[in-house]
């Protein structure tokens, strides 16, 4: 997974869980440092419609697989800090 | 919402999540300084089937509305070290 790509893709993620992963809104979960095993899977049943949000099920549509690796990446790489 | 009842309640979760609220399995989210709002409805939505994880729907099931209180609120303030 490419942690850079992912950061380019999370502008579109940045307004509820921020670009540092911390989220804007209290609905929304922080992401920072999360594993990556289980932002994968949350991306991937969004995608799938397994697990349903209506903002979330939106965004993760058009996602590919590579998409959501990067993204997950991203994510969990910032809690290394 | 009462921050030590969660932490006594959290015993059931530490396998998975750690009392610490930092994975010990990959599958699983951590939880420290999740936002509590985030927390309260997946519990929720664990609970109600409207989410669904073969192991967090049987934990979910027989919690009261306030032993979720008192987790989520648990979980979060573990945030704040």
């Amino acid at each position: 997974a490419d942690v850079k790509a992912g950061r380019a893709k999370a502008v579109q993620c940045q307004a509820c869980h921020g670009i540092d992963g911390l989220a804007k809104i209290p609905e929304a979960p922080n992401l920072a440092g999360q594993t990556e095993e289980y932002l994968v899977k949350a991306l991937k049943d969004f995608k799938s419609g397994a697990r349903q949000n209506d903002m979330m099920t939106l965004i993760a549509k058009p996602l590919t697989d590579a998409d959501i690796a990067n993204l997950a990446a991203y994510y969990h790489s910032l809690g290394k800090q």
